[in-house]
């Protein structure tokens, strides 16, 4: 059997998977992200930890296909990254540092394209090859997947479908994490569907549930939503035809099998998803309308095996 | 020498191009369209007239690597045709139905796609090779190349880059072809810009050389923009705003290397895609937000060169 390691870089902490051919993770090891000397210890510290997890679960590193690495940036096809601000690290070619100091076949990728990569091989999106995912979590992240291979994107933006336009700049006082105002991030969004219920709260004098509620979150806007309260419906049918319109302009683009959800807001009750497929059919193309919007099965694993299976891909 | 033959099926005529392996076209042909008996003869009619091309060019049959067919409808990845309505066709596969009668290596696409295929290989997106070309006629025709490669879509609609749902259904009273309300095409087309015009026209009083006209056209109106008249101006702007939001969603999904922009409303002055470029940069996510947006060169001969390409690729 043969295996690759998928990392996952974070703010906090980094973690690791070895995941086999199969796609089965068959064992996890994380470390915490450095806050001193991150440039060049850090690559050091995911040197060690991979050569950890393979030595303890019994792997020789000729067994092992290389290392996928996920990072929360731009990251180009051929590892450069424009820089990490929250990790501290600059514009340096991650891909050429790892496979210099490691001496294994490297390759990396934006975290949340990398998602969209292990939801089509083992999750929701399993038996397709070109799909769409969409994590709906804190953020808004994105990745688009074609004919089995993720596309990076010319600056490394393919997939960015939390910063589509979908609102008038001029209509939205407040900016996206991005700078622009009216992404699709700041609707569809955890952070989203808690200020869009806010909106909608103080626009209005009916009873709520969510008025009571020491801290929203997307949640409890959720639950209240499945209860029947008039308000949380009312977001839930705001955050959905957002939603709904945007994975209808993808549709146009590219035209995927299946268009993947993931990512808090999405799990636990398809609500959100059922009332996106409503607006997406009223968006979208004639042709493309009946493309099915499914939810993403891995939850935190996707990033570790999609980029396990990145680092295995097109090895002959 | 090597050749494949580009052949692009319109409502009137039939096209024909004799496309050498350097992407020149060495002979041209034209025949009407039938209207009568179409399915099959139309296919027989096809057949003779690319023997005919073949004869006349003294290229063996053996020399030439393949048809390429470019349709006005929706064009799966294996030949099968949603149904042409304006040439009396149904859902038949066009390629099995074509390689059966020529015994020759066969491909087909939509016809603004093979458009994006041509100006990738030898017109405006020459040395790119991940390239979004729209088409600003009489419709908004669309193409995406991702890798050198067209992109067909699950159902054909990729590229429908004219049916993005840029304004809101309910701000928009007449339907697009396509049934829907508030398409791109209904605004950035040559139909849309005279339909933009007649609206700035009517909801002021100043004066307007575009009053005078007899008839307007998209050509009259970038004129009397050049020559500073203030309501053609707030037309291409209008338009260009939408063109350019248009764009800044299709970069946040594929992120190509360039758009290129063909079709009478884009050729003859830059005047739009100056415009649209403006806004692109507004709407556009940071990483992106300098993707060139060029004009095509090809003119009217692009269909028939990407054609030929999809013909051409792909043999070994």
């Amino acid at each position: 059997m043969k295996y690759a390691i998928g990392v996952d870089v974070g703010g906090t902490d980094i973690k690791f998977g070895l995941v086999n051919e199969e796609g089965t993770i068959v064992a996890k090891d994380k470390i915490p992200t450095r806050k001193e000397d991150v440039d060049p210890m850090l690559y050091y510290d995911i040197r060690d930890a991979v050569y950890a997890i393979l030595d303890k679960a019994g792997v020789d590193r000729s067994d092992c296909l290389g290392i996928g690495i996920g990072l929360p940036g731009v990251v180009l096809s051929d590892g450069q990254l424009l820089g990490l601000t929250n990790i501290n690290i600059g514009a340096v070619n991650i891909v050429e540092i790892m496979e210099e100091i490691t001496g294994m076949h490297v390759r990396a990728a934006n975290d949340a394209n990398l998602a969209a990569l292990g939801e089509m091989w083992m999750g929701g999106g399993h038996g397709f090859k070109d799909i769409v995912l969409l994590t709906l979590g804190t953020g808004l992240g994105g990745g688009v997947v074609v004919d089995g291979e993720l596309l990076y994107g010319t600056d490394g933006a393919a997939g960015e479908i939390g910063h589509l336009p979908i609102v008038e700049p001029e209509d939205e006082p407040e900016a996206c994490g991005c700078g622009k105002h009216g992404c699709l991030e700041q609707y569809a969004s955890a952070t989203g569907i808690v200020r869009m219920a806010k909106r909608v709260l103080a626009a209005s004098d009916k009873p709520s549930a969510l008025r009571e509620m020491e801290k929203l979150s997307a949640k409890n806007i959720k639950e209240a939503a499945y209860a029947g309260d008039e308000l949380a419906l009312e977001v839930i049918e705001r955050v959905g035809k957002i939603l709904g319109k945007g994975l209808a302009f993808v549709a146009c683009v590219n035209n995927p099998q299946a268009f993947i959800l993931g990512g808090g807001v999405a799990q636990g009750g398809e609500i959100v998803a059922d009332t996106a497929k409503k607006y997406f059919q009223k968006y979208c193309y004639f042709a493309a309308k009946d493309t099915p919007i499914n939810l993403a099965t891995l939850g935190n694993d996707a990033g570790l095996i999609g980029a396990a299976r990145l680092a295995m891909q097109n090895l002959q």
